[in-house]
């Protein structure tokens, strides 16, 4: 098979070491993978990129056009932006794609049975970036959503339980409130649906609808929402199965891909080899499906799950009773190869 | 003792059967109230008032201070304002002061020990209602965040904490994205956390919080927040002590007060007798606390506790084994009368 080039991000705290354990992991399954490895991040914050990635690395994605990056560190102070935020955005990653899978009863939930994805509008929203200071008393923030940057989103989503053989698509927004910006999103909601009469749909008040994820989450599947809603509420369902640890991310674009776990670079336990790598090396499962080695995905997938299930876990998910091998990093990848 | 004149709302949907329940109890409860009754909600919208209350509804408010308020529907369609959120703005209610307590084994819940309060800011965020559209495709809506906003419900948590007997107040923002706006609100928090040295405080990334929130509520004690992420996370947390159903709330500024449940009037359950008083029961109670009517507050808290102990629920919370009778709307506030 010809190998796909993409490119590779170690990031920050515990970055280096989840993204050691996952190439370790795809080199062993066989992934054909060229890699360019590019510095992202805290260091390059610090070297006066306000963004925290260098030409270099910019023109590397550009050429790859698929993004495998571990958590970065954005420094305290102000003057920083989002790299996340400022990757979705230049490359027009209107998608962000986050399942939630409970392993019961190998990982302690207590919602065994949760199996949904949600499906956040990841360019639009408070997100834009648009703040400022009207007095030193009065500080604005601008909402943001539009017609195409709904549409998308949506339609993605209705492609999306459609492929993976999903029943129902749910929409969450407060247009009770935000009538005109969150009424726009819940229009295009329903306008999309009815050209998806195989899939059910629903929309709730996002309060409302929040509660019941929390609550009964096994009643969702595909869950379609403005970015906000979607970035507060996808970290409560990873919660929920077990540990964020477990959480991957797919941010697609029409042009661009960038794959990553939804937790954070954890410095607290950074350098300790204790860190799960699990986020991140099932958002790399998601990427091998993505450039069309779905066999290699499969078979680290069910590796993966394998490890789960014999009750080799890191310290996030390990349970006396439920788990049967307590692990570090290194050691969690060598059970999965 | 005077007898104290308050304002009340018998609202839409199943607002007037658990208002006359609520009544029926305060009553009997020996309360010393004298009651002003205004019509709000779904009739008065559909005269043409786009706020849902009438001018002579405004009146008696404005005169009694207090308002006991059951929820109301706001029909569908363009042109009408939130009830609430005005009188919330109208009223300088500046505090949305909303606790969540678990009462196992007498009602299921995935978390026997929660007992916290979220404190969310009232009037301001997104609700402040500044939206307009751009284009035909482009719709925004403004978050306004102030310091006099921030620091007033900010000081009112670390008072209430203080007043409670509670240890720890907590802080949601964002500010990794929104630096201005949630980024005031964060360091009002820590200027004002100093002056009170006795209570702990800790601020949290709003998604992790959320998570953390869901997954472990009994870590969290009182909660303080911008009014969009409570108004999600207060209905997420009462759902997870076992019902919306149960929880209070009161709405408290400087010269006003409105007490109300935080579920909505749920018209498709009206007029059954199968609604849960709770809510505004609860709210009813915090609302003799605040006129000074505390030993009857705790004698009515003491006999819905004992109610629910005693296993008589309603159909919301009941569940074979922990509860002993299923009940409707009056029954229940006979059990507790
Ligand atoms: C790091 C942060 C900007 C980001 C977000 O808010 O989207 C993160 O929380 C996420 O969910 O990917
Ligand atoms: C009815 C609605 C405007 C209100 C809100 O969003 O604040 C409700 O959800 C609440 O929490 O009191």
């Amino acid at each position: 098979m010809a190998k796909t080039l993409i490119t590779v991000a170690f990031g920050d705290g515990i970055g280096p070491e989840i993204m050691t354990a996952t190439l370790r992991i795809l080199e062993a399954a066989g992934a054909e993978l060229d890699i360019e490895t590019v510095e992202i991040g805290e260091k390059v914050y610090k070297r006066g990129i306000d963004n925290g990635m260098d030409p270099k690395a910019w023109d590397s994605v550009r050429r790859t056009r698929v993004l495998l990056k571990a958590p970065i560190t954005t420094p305290q102070g102000g003057g920083y932006k989002s790299l996340n935020v400022t990757l979705r955005k230049a490359l027009n990653l209107y998608a962000n794609v986050r399942p939630t899978v409970a392993y019961s009863p190998f990982v302690e939930t207590t919602h065994p049975k949760m199996d949904l994805v949600i499906i956040r509008e990841n360019e639009e929203d408070l997100y834009a970036g648009i703040e400022h200071r009207q007095t030193q008393q009065v500080y604005q923030c601008l909402k943001l959503i539009t017609q195409p940057g709904s549409e998308r989103v949506i339609r993605y989503a209705f492609d999306y339980a459609r492929a993976n053989g999903r029943k129902k698509v749910t929409c969450f927004v407060k247009d009770n409130i935000m009538k005109f910006t969150d009424g726009l999103f819940h229009k295009e909601f329903e306008r999309i649906a009815a050209e998806y009469p195989d899939l059910e749909h629903e929309t709730m008040i996002v309060d409302i609808g929040a509660a019941r994820l929390a609550n009964t989450p096994e009643r969702f599947d595909v869950v379609v929402m403005p970015n906000l809603y979607g970035d507060i509420l996808s970290d409560v369902t990873a919660e929920l199965s077990g540990s964020v640890g477990l959480a991957p991310s797919a941010n697609i674009g029409d042009g661009f891909a960038m794959f990553e776990a939804i937790h954070g670079s954890a410095p607290d336990i950074a350098g300790q080899n204790i860190a799960n790598p699990s986020g991140l090396l099932l958002a790399a499962v998601m990427m091998l499906i993505h450039i069309g080695q779905a066999a290699v995905a499969e078979k680290v997938h069910l590796a993966w799950l394998r490890t789960i299930e014999d009750g080799i876990h890191t310290r996030d998910i390990y349970r006396e009773g439920s788990s049967k091998k307590l692990v570090g990093t290194d050691a969690f990848a060598d059970a999965v190869i």
